[in-house]
Formats: C-alpha cells, sequence, structure tokens
C-alpha cells in the first residue's frame, strides 16, 4: 500500500524544503518507503474535503488505506514505528528517541514563532549545542528526534538564528548529507518546480 | 520500579494546575501509576544536576530506573506505551491518538505564545470546536490525545481565549471530571502549598 501525502501546491519557501511536507519526505525516504504526493491549492486546503482529512486546514496530511493521519510529528512517528531505520530497538533509546522528537517540536520549534525575544532564543539555543557538543546526533545514532530537530533547525537557520553556534550548523550539514535527506529535498523542489514529483521506488 | 517526576517548588500559577508537571501527573493517575515527586526550585533547575536530566533546564522529567526523559509530550506518551489506558489497542486507532497528541502540543499549544493575532487564534479553535463537535472525546474514546488537547486548552481558556466555544469548554469540564485527573489536580496543589505530595498508591 504506497501511501499518499499532500504538499503546498505553491510551496511558499521558493522550494526550500522548509515546508511541513519535507520532514514525511525525509522520513519516507530514510526507511526506504515510496509515495504519493498530492498537491493542494491555498484555496483547496481550506476547503471541506481537506478539512476531512486535517481540521486545522494545512498540510501535510498522510493516507496509508484507510487510514488518514496529520501533524508532520505524528506521521513520522507513525513511519518510525512501522519501519526499520527511525527508531531504536532498544526501549530506553526509544524512549529517547521519542523525547528528542517531542523537544524538536514542542521547545525548539516555537523559538521561530516567539515574539522577539533574543535573550531566550539564544539560551535555548546554547543549551542545545551544549547537549550536542561533538556528537554526531543527539542520542548516538540517527533517529526521528534527529531528523526533526535538524528540520526545525534549518527554519531557525533560514533566519539567521544560529549564527554563532557552528556545532548546530555542523549537524544540520550532517543531516543534510544524508542521501535520504537529498531525496526528499529534489523531490519538494520538483513539486514547486511544476515537474511532477517522482519519488524514489514509484512507478508513475 | 515507582516514577520520579520533577515540579516546581513553588508554581507561577498558583496552583491552579497549569504548569507542565500536571499533564504528566493526570496520566500517571489515568493509569494507577504510583510515583514520586521531587520539587526543584527555579535556580536549580538551572543548574547542571538538573540540566544532566533537562537540558533545556525546564521541568517535567521523568526518571524510572536508569531511565531519563524530559518532554511533557514524551513523557504522557511513554506512560501510554507502558500501561493500558491511554493508547487504544487497534494500531489505526493508536496512530490517531497520537496524531492528536501532536495537534495538542504543536498546533494549539503555540496560540497561547503566538502575538496578538486573533483572527488566527479564532480560526484555529474554530477549527477545533468543529472538528469535536458533539463528540465526548476527539476520536470516540479518551485517550492521550483527549488529555493533552484538555490540558493546553485548559491555558488557553485562563487566558479568556475560550469565550465562544461552549464545546470546547464543556470538553474541558468532561477532563477535568475525570477521577484520575482530580487526583493529579489535587497531588500538585498539595505540592504548590507546601503539604508533601502524596501520590495515589504510594507508601511515603
Amino acid at each position: 500500500m504506497i501511501p499518499i501525502i499532500t504538499a503546498i501546491e505553491q510551496s511558499p519557501d521558493l522550494g526550500q524544503g522548509l515546508a511541513r511536507d519535507m520532514p514525511v519526505r525525509w522520513a519516507l525516504e530514510e526507511v526506504g518507503q515510496p509515495y504519493e504526493v498530492r498537491l493542494v491549492s491555498f484555496s483547496a486546503m481550506k476547503q471541506s474535503a481537506h478539512r476531512a482529512l486535517q481540521p486545522f486546514g494545512q498540510i501535510p496530511t498522510y493516507e496509508e488505506g484507510g487510514l488518514a493521519l496529520f501533524e508532520s510529528g505524528a506521521i513520522v512517528f507513525h513511519i518510525g514505528e512501522r519501519h526499520a531505520g527511525l527508531l531504536p530497538n532498544d526501549a530506553d533509546a526509544r524512549a529517547r528517541a521519542i523525547t528528542w522528537m517531542f523537544a524538536a517540536l514542542c521547545t525548539v520549534e516555537p523559538l521561530e514563532r516567539l515574539p522577539i525575544d533574543e535573550d531566550r532564543i539564544r539560551d535555548r539555543l546554547t543549551d542545545l549545542s551544549v547537549r550536542l557538543g561533538e556528537g554526531e546526533w543527539l542520542d548516538g545514532v540517527f533517529t526521528a528526534g534527529d531528523l526533526l530537530m535538524v528540520q526545525v533547525l534549518r527554519r531557525l537557520h533560514s533566519d539567521g538564528l544560529l549564527d554563532g553556534y557552528p556545532n548546530l550548523v555542523a549537524y544540520i550539514t550532517r543531516g543534510e548529507a544524508r542521501p535520504a535527506f537529498k531525496r526528499a529535498f529534489d523531490a519538494q523542489l520538483a513539486a514547486f518546480a511544476g515537474t511532477p514529483a517522482r519519488p524514489s521506488g514509484s512507478d508513475i
């Protein structure tokens, strides 16, 4: 069963891969799961057909047979549960990976939307930078927690908030160097450019 | 193994149960898991001993043997995985419950922190109100998604943002009527009042 995700027809970030379909594409590529993309316009996103899948009128959504999910974090988690490669088998390591998923989305991601409070942003990024230190990933091996954290940091970096945090920038670079990231990035760029998206492994 | 959580010694909400230890207490009560609480002061929260558990210097944390977790969402999820009562057994229903957990924390909770943009807040709350409709819970039976959503809405309600959404207020009321909620609320209030917290089922 090939899952179907949704993305915005005209990405507001001009194909930089900062929209919320990107972590879902990336996760699917990490686990080697082919997928299809249905592009929706801004107006269609707010209409009832789409709201039946996503009550807040946003992207992405994820459909797999009779199952319909939304929230990029929940979709990445679902992919991690169904396939090897994003969540460790060891129970404690798995719980820690899930902790980093929530940390990315609930503690770090809101920094982008907060009213200007540079001290608070700097404190939180310093905490993250100290915690990562010289580590390659947040808890040893790459997990869905790193996937979401790198993606969140990419958005902050595009706002110029990561100057002075070389280890966080290097962490982003390691994430972006993963073949799965590149495939996901190229797929969303192709969708933005108006070329039909052709996810890896799909025959369409 | 009795888990140990942390909470703030002097709750800034004066015992209204709006701090982030509350959803963790509530989840533990829903599943009937006794727990211990270690109260930390604002200054201790920022020191290295606490940061070893929580790199951002926040509460709550969760310790269970050698496992240390943070992020209230991740802790509630961990409790839901270890015990019956918060995540459905059916795989699709479970994935939808997890979707609502992320929706609570990533889509609804940030409304509290956004710069004043009343249209956006109203639109999002209207979407949620429409989706809930006359339903008792978000997806049939009570799950960890409802637990986090009710808790998030309690914070918005205390800011006066739920006037005009009677079904969301009634949803909060249903959540607050759960015996587990009441036990959790009383425990955090006792901690605030300086009375030693005495979680249900503990012998201490």
